[in-house]
Order: C-alpha cells, then sequence, then structure tokens
C-alpha cells in the first residue's frame, strides 16, 4: 500500500521480554515522525468492519497491537496520481507495521482475528469530529466489497 | 497514589462504538500534557510481574488498555517530601485512568487479568538504556510483597 502518495509503511518488531514482550511502535526521533496530536485505541470485534473514515488535517500513525487486522486505504485525493486506487494489507502478530496515512485516503478496518483487534493510532492533531468525514462500509464511490476476503 | 509528589492519575473513558470500543488516552492540548518522546506497548502474561524500573529523564504516561494490571510505585527520590512510599493501583477495564509518573520513582507491574494485560506508555523520551535502571522484584531496599494480593 506504500504506492499510494504519502503512505508510508514502517515495519515494527515485537520484542521477546521477561513475563511477555513490548512493542515499540514510534519514536520524536524517528525520521517518519511528524508531530503527537492523540493516542488512542480502537477495538474492533471479530468480523466487524469499522469504515469509512477520512481526515482533512490529520496524519494517522496506525499500528495493531493485538490480534490481526485488514487495512484498505483508497486514495480520494483530488489531484493526486494515485487518486482512485485501493489498497489493502493485513496488519498484527507476525506482520506487525506502523502504517502512515495522511489527509484526505479513506480508511477502514476488519477483524481477522477470533479475538478482537487493538488498533494503535497515534495521530498529529487532537481528535476533531470537525475534521473528519465518515462514509458506510458499503459506499458506492469507494466500491469495496468487505465479504471478499482472501482465504 | 496521586499523593506522590508529581504523580497524577486522569480518569479516561472507554467509549461504545459501532463493532468494538474506543479508548482515547492523551491528547496534546490537554493539560496535563507534557511532550511525546516513544510509544510502545508492553505485555504482560497473566500473574506475572515485571519489576521495578525508574527513569532518570523520562516521565511515564501509563493507560492500561487490555486485562487488569496491578501498578506499584515507590518513590526512591532523594528530598521527596514522599520519599520511601509505595503505592498501588489496579488499572484497565472498568478502571481506566492514564497515570503520569515523574523521573526517579520506581514502577513495578504485576498482570491481574485471565488474558494477557496490555499496557501503553507514551513516554516523555525516546527510550535509552542510560537513562533507566532496574531491580529486580523482591528488592530488599524497595521491600514490597507480590504475593500479598488483597482478595
Amino acid at each position: 500500500m506504500s504506492d499510494l502518495q504519502g503512505v508510508q509503511v514502517v515495519p515494527l518488531r515485537r520484542l521477546a521480554a521477561a513475563g511477555g514482550w513490548v512493542l515499540p511502535v514510534l519514536r520524536a526521533d524517528a525520521p517518519h515522525f511528524r508531530k503527537f496530536g492523540e493516542a488512542y485505541i480502537s477495538a474492533v470485534a471479530p468480523g466487524a468492519v469499522k469504515a469509512w473514515v477520512r481526515h482533512r488535517l490529520q496524519t494517522q500513525n496506525y499500528a495493531v497491537v493485538q490480534g490481526r487486522l485488514r487495512l484498505v486505504l483508497h486514495d480520494g485525493r483530488d489531484g493526486s496520481p494515485t487518486r482512485g486506487l485501493t489498497r489493502e494489507t493485513a496488519l498484527g502478530e507476525g506482520s506487525d507495521s506502523l502504517v502512515i496515512v495522511p489527509p484526505g485516503i479513506w480508511s477502514g478496518f476488519q477483524c481477522l482475528s477470533e479475538r478482537e483487534a487493538l488498533l494503535l493510532n497515534l495521530a498529529t492533531e487532537p481528535h476533531d469530529d470537525h475534521e473528519q468525514e465518515r462514509r458506510d462500509p458499503s459506499d458506492a464511490a469507494i466500491g469495496f466489497n468487505w465479504a471478499g476476503l482472501q482465504p
């Protein structure tokens, strides 16, 4: 999905530690760090879809900290050379990444694991209802088939 | 535990959302926000203890995003009016809080839930081995009995 203009995928590593593990997600001295606005966790129940959302100002920094989650991005930006493209990836244990999503790109999620998937977002701006836009998972302009999961 | 000098406990709220929930943890425009240095997740297996650690520079911003975790703090700061005091609290679903722990305070954790507890830390500085100090859970100078759980 890093062929969508401005989207970056940075591999992460879960480190074994006595009594558990540690997943470093983002450092302020990383070359891909921009700005900190808000941290939140979003839980997605097994099988559930959360879609679609896009932001006018916020850049998202997504990492899946538990379970597995399908992340789908759709470039709806006027003037973008990758406008109209849809890309997806599976995130979580076994394929940990930080996905950086610039403003104007639609994001959607589907839980792939039997347990609840937990998504950490480190957004560049604090949450503001007025700078985000939502659409239904079945939105025709985006035209994504959530039932069409690869086996 | 907010009677330890410099420790703050800020209540958090898990919000119901279609297909899951959302837990806002920290905003850059909050009065208690200081600085962003690094975000990581630490997983603690059922029954496991992770202790002790203290930092010379970092302030920790701890929130439990899954399961329940016992957080124990011990003030080991020379010159602190609360030096020598130990305080504990249970964090997680049902009692969500952000706990802000200044440098010099020892932190320890024990998982209280049947599933792995996941701790989010939004530290004010990127991780640096040289600014942290570790001790065993049974360290005599701290003198905490991890087996002494209240029923």
